[in-house]
């Protein structure tokens, strides 16, 4: 039995993603691989489509039954409840657009739970405009956080990592000023991320025994505490409790020398300590390619590394290559055996 | 004429500086490109040349007249004073040496000042054996201003930039903690280094109208001000300020989408705000072939992008690679005419 499609949230209606879905679609149906369904409201994504020149077949899927994919239709599955239907344009977005952009999430958190979907794959929201409508999440993954939790029961950290061919990296921190950095790492925050990191690797990337290799703060991972103390006091412990609890990890490294074709061989995955030294290695490496996944969640979850690109939003030139690979990696992630 | 040939320092003896020199040379005794000498100490640069199996030809040259390297002979300037003939042993470093080891930087800085040779390449020293002996710079680059100031008069702001075929780029603050970096960073430091790096970019590298990109410090470059100040408060005024003088300056700009191929496509060299952020870029590109350059000097200054590795000195494993580009590109600077 193949696994179930994978669901994509339709993300902001007047950024780029419904008409990269279109993109990816295209591929889908031309390649056959990786069937996915789109979680959102059908005339927004008609219109984003048609102002695209992208001519593609659209099929509702409405009531019970799990949704099928074909190679002949988009399938769109609309959120619960009352939808704003039309009138938003490229590159202008509006607050009135927001209870469908999180009801898409809702629906497709709700369909994997049911067994309809095997993975999540978000198209990026713009949070400053779901901020104005009420919504209360740092962001799309803290609110998978809170659905997961509402679905599965239990406690989830989500855990935030980017992954392309070349390298998977996963921030310690992640947005916040980096005069806040060194305060805000602690030792329990690394042990926590280097669990989650070791045990997703190994469940939901098959990699039997995972190599994790982690970055310095400082400068030289702090010449032995003379350029900076944090490395020698916060991430030094941290790697002796992971590794205390048998997870194959090495560090604090430098982290300027961590990143080169012979230095990516020895690990399966870094953690950089702050926001630049996890992006700036695979955004060099994988421009294009790169995907943010999320670890620590109940189901798997992928999403584009980029945002809703108003300024070129209907545009019909933004890259489809994120979000396809996003959707090429969910769909490895779930048909991973679970060990 | 052809320009003088370039003096390269013998380095730390027991490190890899000496044995990589001999790769260097006959690389040069191969292709006749960028004619170098040694300034060291004959016999310790002979016994790590036998103990790694190089069987090279050595001219010492002493005395007056400038000394002139040929294909058949590694020559040898060696510099002034009593100096520590041997027992240096590889990979054991000795305080011993330290005279050694800083007259070779002094004589080679002379030969410039005197037009015997064109450029200074340096090999690597071990900082802690100097101070051991008395050496009050923080690094190499520092003593090359003071030697700078010694023979042309005048001061000297050393700026360091790493280099390669993909990419330039200049820390603005270098060897301090991570922790420091915001408080440190000042809208004048950003402006004196963006200065020199205008000023070198045109008159070393003969880059007519140098293209300079400035990573913001925070994530996202901040987020006009929700994520970070520092962007905002001292990046900002200190890109206006340069632009006011004529130099072709964009940022602060997201630092993580600074370094794949059509980003670098857009600029000459980037100033980036701290060690890491402008060393993950270049080593993770260019880790084997990246030179350190040392702008704001009277005179040419690159060296290899490594430390003495005495962990693999005297073994004859050591990759000559970035000492070749180093003194590749010292000629190329040399050779560039000065506007």
């Amino acid at each position: 039995m193949s696994p179930a499609p994978i669901a994509i949230t339709m993300g902001e209606p007047a950024g780029v993603g419904p008409e990269l879905i279109g993109r990816a679609w295209t591929h889908y149906s031309a390649s056959g691989a990786c069937p996915f369904f789109v979680v959102g409201v059908p005339e927004i994504i008609s219109a984003r489509l048609e102002e695209t020149r992208q001519h593609i077949p659209l099929k509702v899927h409405r009531g019970a039954g799990a949704p099928v994919p074909t190679p002949e239709h988009l399938t769109i599955v609309p959120p619960e409840g009352a939808l704003l239907s039309d009138g938003v344009r490229a590159g202008v977005p509006t607050a009135a657009s927001a209870g469908a952009v999180t009801g898409s999430i809702e629906k497709a958190v709700s369909l994997v739970r049911e067994g309809a979907a095997s993975a999540v794959v978000t198209a990026p929201i713009a949070k400053e405009v779901l901020y104005g409508a009420g919504f209360v999440f740092p962001g799309h993954t803290e609110f998978l956080g809170a659905l997961a939790e509402r679905h599965w029961g239990g406690k989830f950290r989500p855990v935030m990592m980017l992954a392309s061919d070349e390298l998977r990296v996963v921030p310690v921190t992640v947005h916040i000023p980096l005069s806040d950095v060194p305060t805000r790492l602690t030792s329990d925050l690394i042990v926590e991320t280097g669990r989650i990191v070791a045990r997703d690797l190994e469940r939901r990337f098959a990699v039997p025994m995972p190599r994790i290799a982690v970055c310095g703060l400082n400068p030289h991972a702090g010449e032995g505490g003379t350029m900076g103390t944090e490395d020698r006091d916060i991430i030094v412990p941290a790697v002796a409790k992971l590794r205390a609890e048998g997870v194959d990890i090495i560090g604090p490294l430098p982290a300027d020398t961590m990143f080169h074709p012979r230095a990516r061989a020895t690990y399966d995955a870094v953690l950089a300590m702050y926001h630049d030294q996890a992006l700036i290695p695979i955004k060099t490496l994988s421009f294009d390619e790169a995907v943010n996944v999320t670890l620590g969640l109940p189901f798997v979850r992928t999403s584009p590394d980029h945002g809703t690109a108003f300024d070129i939003a209907g545009k019909g030139v933004a890259r489809p290559d994120s979000l396809i690979a996003a959707i090429a990696l969910a769909g490895k992630l779930a048909a991973a055996p679970t060990p």
